[in-house]
């Protein structure tokens, strides 16, 4: 499962929903959460279920139902989820009893095939991320920085400092659950500095990819965190001037001046084998 | 409580803790601990408690006591404290178990009305932050860097690199305890860039307020603490603008290039809220 | 035992091995691990103990062993650590049981004197780090950046943004075991500049030294974890100030336009008193 790119729509949206598998997103959200108001939870659930149905074949589907305290996600899960989904957001996750409860709810619906992405957004959410992430439910994360922020009582900034703790926390959590985690959401949506900015700290942080609200942060993303030609190519040298320091009776060799041993090797390798994935899709 | 601001005094200096009302801090801290030597621990309670309880009236007074360790604690909680204080700040707190003893000492005191600001000042104080910060008996906290950074075997810099992650983890702690939480202090007490600079980062870290050494750092932390208008006119367009939207049936608008929905809204609220406060105080 | 410096060699390379006493480094370890071909382990071993007993007077020995999961550490200890070793280096430690195994092979090759530096340099490592520097059998740890950010899925970069969380982990987890911790290795080994720019950010942090891969770090790691002449001068003023303000009833002084009251002395004595220790190296 690729996720570079999870490309946010309003549920309450079908047309901007029906646009999304031309974005070259590697993923659509349909959101029934925060982009639908309270009193359109229901439409939203039917449009979700219809429009995601359209389109599933063209992009995975994801649906972001409403957190497991709101009362809900049960009528989400029966209502909202497509054929042919790729599963479903949960957001506001804060402890695996959560998570216990939605595979209950998954299983009374007959849904249990659908893997659940978890919104990691509260102080209690980011600290219990270690536990969250590896609930087997589990299949990948995003970092909310605008909610967790809010629980914070804090201020969101361009720095990024009041974000760096937990955000290498949830990258942490991912790494230790195996599953993949989804940078946070850049809301002033035209500042592609800022989303490339981020991006590449994210992708050297261990993310697999970037929430995107907007269709052109979607290629920026993607762009982002797939190996460049020069990436691949230093990495293809690495692993053949290690080769050769092998064939010589050596563990070291020096690339770039670079002394190159175990973990660059692993590194560059696995460069070499993620774009090698990427030649065949 | 706010807690903007919290003015540091020496017990053994009356002239100037008779001189803090007049500096517009959200509290006094009267200082028995590093503040006082140790052969003038006696005269120091005897003071805290009378001119603690002279200008109880006109400013909040806490009074910094010795640590659990020191085996002073029961007796500067018994002589120490003046009628009408706010509370007792502990320093160098590291574990649960401290404070259950705390609490025995306040109730074998009969002072159990008093809350308690405790000091996360050492790497087990740091470690352990997110269990103290839960306590029933804590009512705030601070990080102190200086002793942390000394604890560490580290060096303190203008950077804040190296405590980067134990502030970062002190203010999570302080969200997971639903307790406002105070910012390092700055030695350099004339550096008014470098307290400005570090008072905008905690805020935004989700810090309630600075500790503060001198007089002159007390308007600045204040100031750096409290939404400024330009930050409350932005709020005010946030709540109108997701209004509009909800009642247009969406729950995404877009201000100032930035795409707002459920967690700025509430951000925005809060600071709403928060200036509704200051205006009635 | 001081570890300002600790630079790796091949075991498979006997000159270079036999070179690092005159490098004034404050360990060697000799490499059975990455820097080992995984068709030359048994030589590897039988040169680690013959090079490395000769050299063991002039310069602490370790010998860096394979992993507790390879299947390769029962020989390593058995075979390749000379006599008048300083220790065993066991690298990408997880878990407190992997630490107990090292402990009874010790036992079982009669080697229980030799204390061990463990590698934390993947994802639980660096989860685990406060319950295995905790653990009695270690002496000392570093952290290894390069495997980290392998294992994370990441992408090291200059910044160091990728590993502040994990590198912050490490120091707090050694504070708390009070055991020394080595900062991540600098691979480009002629970039002077990011070697002295990384050690001045670690020895803040807390670290007591450096891992060094070529001789060229062995001066620089050694003078940045070294006072200079102006800290130790600071030192002294700070700890002649605050005796002053001590003898006139004071616990406050203010040196250099800081207020400097228990923590800043705290600092000052340490510095003062690792000066000494040198004096009489």
């Amino acid at each position: 499962m690729r996720l570079r790119s999870l490309l946010f729509a309003p549920a309450v949206r079908p047309d901007v929903v029906r646009k999304t598998p031309g974005t070259g997103a590697d993923g659509v959200v349909i959101d029934c959460e925060d982009a639908t108001p309270a009193d359109r939870k229901a439409e939203a659930r039917s449009l979700a279920r219809t429009v995601g149905a359209e389109i599933a074949a063209a992009i995975p589907v994801w649906v972001r139902c409403n957190g497991v305290e709101t009362g809900l996600l049960g009528e989400d899960i029966r209502s909202a989820i497509p054929a042919g989904a790729a599963g479903v957001v949960v957001p506001m996750v804060e402890s695996e009893i959560q998570l216990d409860s939605v595979r209950g709810i998954l299983a009374g619906a007959g849904r249990s095939e659908l893997g659940v992405i978890v919104g990691l957004e509260t102080a209690r959410g980011v600290a219990a991320a270690r536990d969250i992430l590896t609930h087997s439910v589990v299949v990948g994360a995003y970092f909310g920085a605008e909610d967790f922020i809010a629980d914070m009582g804090g201020v969101r900034t361009e720095s990024n400092i009041e974000v760096q703790h937990a955000r290498s926390e949830v990258a942490l959590a991912g790494a230790l659950g195996r599953v993949p985690v989804l940078d946070q959401v850049v809301v002033s949506y035209h500042d592609a500095d800022r989303f490339i900015r981020e991006a590449g700290e994210a992708r050297a942080m261990g993310y697999a990819g970037k929430l995107c609200i907007h269709p052109s942060q979607v290629q920026l993303a993607n762009r982002a965190f797939t190996s460049s030609a020069e990436e691949i190519d230093a990495a293809r040298r690495i692993v053949e001037a290690h080769a050769h320091a092998v064939a010589a009776g050596s563990g070291v060799a020096v690339v770039d001046g670079r002394m190159i041993d175990g973990p660059l090797v692993s590194q560059a390798r696995r460069v070499l084998g993620m774009a090698d994935a990427d030649g065949v899709d």
